[in-house]
């Protein structure tokens, strides 16, 4: 959890070992899979990229489930610099006309069936605001029109941007789609680092996010369909008490993704479920799941969240505000149940968990 | 504390049980004022609505203390769909020729009168932001004007309500009516839910609320004035240790109200102590007040009040930083002697308070 | 820590009991300061004030160490009632034409001189907001020709305000000298007691900070600068998390101040460690210093630090998160040894330090 470095550690004969480890067969990745106890590893594929190596997955007869997710960000984001390589690419991908309004809408309807041929039974949208727009069919069109015709201002990339999102709910009502939203990021804040490596190096810092104000449009059309199922993630905690619980507590369609990204810690994870849980419920949130690109870090990360949640559930049960069955229960629910009925996964038979060391 | 559904607990039954027993003696509703030890009970009444029950309670001979506190929201707020019917009313109870701006304030005098009348010794205001503003009477005049005459804007509503907050403390500093101000709820944010079944359903989400600058216009007023006594509430807990414990700490008028709606729950009740109590002291506190609407809930309320207040003094009292008598005497204090003195009620044989069960 | 007031402590013999105690040679300012075991005390002056106390110090022949720190805010903000009678005596002290851009920088660049030779390793700015601004030279001057020329708006004071702090990481390259910022004081809040007694007599507020965009600009110019060190404080704790920890862990130049002012007390020094640590990290971090006005009040302020901080610690070792050699270096690091480094204070034969009571 904390980076340390003891002077006192062989570090550079611990490095050797892991190389010599890394290359022995219980090492490879399908072995660690297996070792991990991972029952479904989900990535997430643009909208405007093949699915070969899911495809690939799948054909080799191997049985872990790796399956994708539908993350359309960079045809979605004008201000993306690959946004019209991305364009061209999508409408080769599908077909369609994607630079007139509905062949654009009706390319991310099929692409999202792709996807969910390759497992997919979540999309995920990483949007600077948590800003959602509500605009009419023809006010959606000009916006597209001026968007594709580049002849836009910075309110115009936002105003889309927001659209889409709520383009997205109604597709998500078509297909069953479990919506994901990671909003907040400042991406690339250090300009000498985006302009001597380009973007995502590492560089994004947290901003302060509305969620009430700016989830209220898409809520406005969709915020009681039982059927349609939004997952919020955060990073201002400060939305935590104030905003994201209320909201997951009043609104069907809401629920609350597990502390994310700077917080996926002890410390905050702790705050995520202190700050929620007495508002929003137990029940509308969706277990844990980390966002890690880090292979080998993802049972270190599962242990802590468990950890952290049986510490939580613990202290409830020693103030006597839960009875101890109902954490035992409550223990399985945050660490699995949850986590296979918010993401829509087919039922499997319970794999008995591995007690704890 | 949490609403978890057990299976095994027959509830079907555990129901009729509960309907037989509120069909007998014991818990009728002055019963369990009785047998809750509650000396006191406030209501809120509307500035346009009669007093009616409030007199029949008086007159009935009971001695339990019901009293009213003073609401003008109806009549304040020009976005309220209810505000020129409320006029109206607010006209024929008072005599005043509402559509004025100087009898639209006589009316209010003369209002907050009758509810002394009936044991009030509080206003309450529940209005979305903490605004408030300072404007000379001929801009105050020509606003109302604007108001009465249904040619105004958003921003003038706004800066009509921010007005009001100040013209209810010149009030407050003739007639002595404690104010309490309960900001920052986006009310109605179900679009669906207030169109289907109207206002105040539940769903009223928390807003960001700013009472450094909100504030300052009516502190720049009346802030120094030791006899005027406002209450601050807050949904926004991010504001507790950077602007309302500093701003209670250093204004005579102020005193922070304990933790309020959705921040009534155990967590919510320990970070408002943490977070206020250093910068703003113990003794610019009110005590523990619920706004519940279910009157069985009373007790226990209070209960969870007092023994988060008492953990909260305990830790204190473990870590050196309070003597066991000091804890003791604030126990008490926070529990009952500041409410009565925050609230201006008049001076009672104490009652013994209840030992812990 | 809290201000209870006990009816049966004999406060007026106490109070007679200091007095006597205070004119005793063992209460004499120098000996309190050995006796307090400081090692160095930095005061901060203002860019146009004199530096004769601290010459005279250093002519005493006494070898405790007082510093200055170099504060240019009078001469930096122009809403400041005596902006141009500190220029002037600015002008004077400088022998330079504060009155032209380039004279009014070369005067700070040689003014900072002054400073270091009476010790200084740093400055300290204390602006309403962490705004930054990085302006082409021309516009730089234009600006501040409208600054001098009295004919600016409020925006022009922010932008010049927000342009300085950039300027002074520019000069801070040159001279090595650490900058401390302190934004996010609402100064002067209260208008009569500021009409009445002037400014900086109590009534100062926190208000919300924005460091993700403020500081960009300055970023963008010097983010990178390994010779650079700046030091972030806050009033605003909703930042720790979500702004400051991250921009801390990324940044360079960055470090994190201690919890200040209205938080630097046991809950907020807690808070501070808990919402900063994990993404941060400890060796971001500066150590203790407290920004005392009371000088008996330093030996209390680091025991309570140093107390919070151990229980931090501890907390770490209790639950298997930091191992109890590393919370044994982390304390006298986090006291000291960080402290010397944080402002590049020049090596000293390290003085043991005191065990604990």
């Amino acid at each position: 959890m904390f980076n340390l470095c003891s002077s006192t550690w062989p570090k550079s004969q611990l490095r050797a070992d892991w190389a010599e480890l890394l290359a022995t067969p219980a090492f490879r990745p399908r072995a660690l899979f297996d070792r991990f106890h991972i029952e479904l590893l989900a990535t997430t594929e643009g909208a405007h990229e093949r699915l070969d190596h899911h495809r690939a997955i799948r054909e080799s007869g191997w049985d872990g489930q790796v399956v994708t997710a539908y993350r359309p960000d960079a045809v979605v984001d004008p201000e993306h610099e690959d946004f019209h390589a991305s364009l061209a690419a999508f409408a080769e991908l599908t077909g369609e006309d994607v630079l007139t309004w509905q062949g654009y809408l009706r390319a991310h309807a099929r692409r999202r069936q792709d996807f969910i041929a390759m497992g997919a039974t979540s999309t995920d949208h990483g949007h600077q605001s948590a800003r959602t727009a509500n605009l009419s069919d023809a006010d959606a069109a000009a916006l597209f029109d001026r968007i594709v015709g580049k002849d836009w201002t910075a309110q115009d990339a936002e105003l889309f941007r927001a659209q889409m999102l709520t383009e997205m709910a109604r597709l998500s009502l078509d297909d069953g789609l479990v919506m994901q939203i990671h909003p907040g990021a400042c991406r690339n804040h250090n300009a000498w680092l985006h302009r001597v490596y380009g973007r995502d190096k590492g560089a994004d810092i947290p901003a302060r996010t509305d969620y009430v104000g700016g989830l209220k449009p898409l809520l406005d059309r969709f915020g009681n369909e039982a059927a349609l199922s939004i997952i919020l993630f955060t990073l201002d905690e400060s939305t935590y008490a104030r905003e994201l619980a209320p909201l997951a507590g009043h609104y069907p369609c809401l629920k609350l993704g597990p502390a994310w990204w700077f917080h996926d810690s002890p410390e905050g994870m702790m705050r995520f479920r202190e700050m929620t849980t007495e508002t929003a419920g137990f029940y509308n949130m969706v277990g844990f799941n980390d966002d890690t690109r880090a292979f080998l870090s993802i049972p270190a990360r599962h242990d802590v969240a468990r950890r952290v949640d049986c510490a939580f559930l613990a202290r409830l049960v020693a103030e006597g505000r839960l009875r101890d069955w109902e954490a035992q229960e409550l223990a399985v629910d945050l660490t699995y149940n949850l986590v296979r009925k918010a993401y829509r996964l087919p039922d499997a038979p319970p794999r008995p968990l591995a007690s704890a060391a």
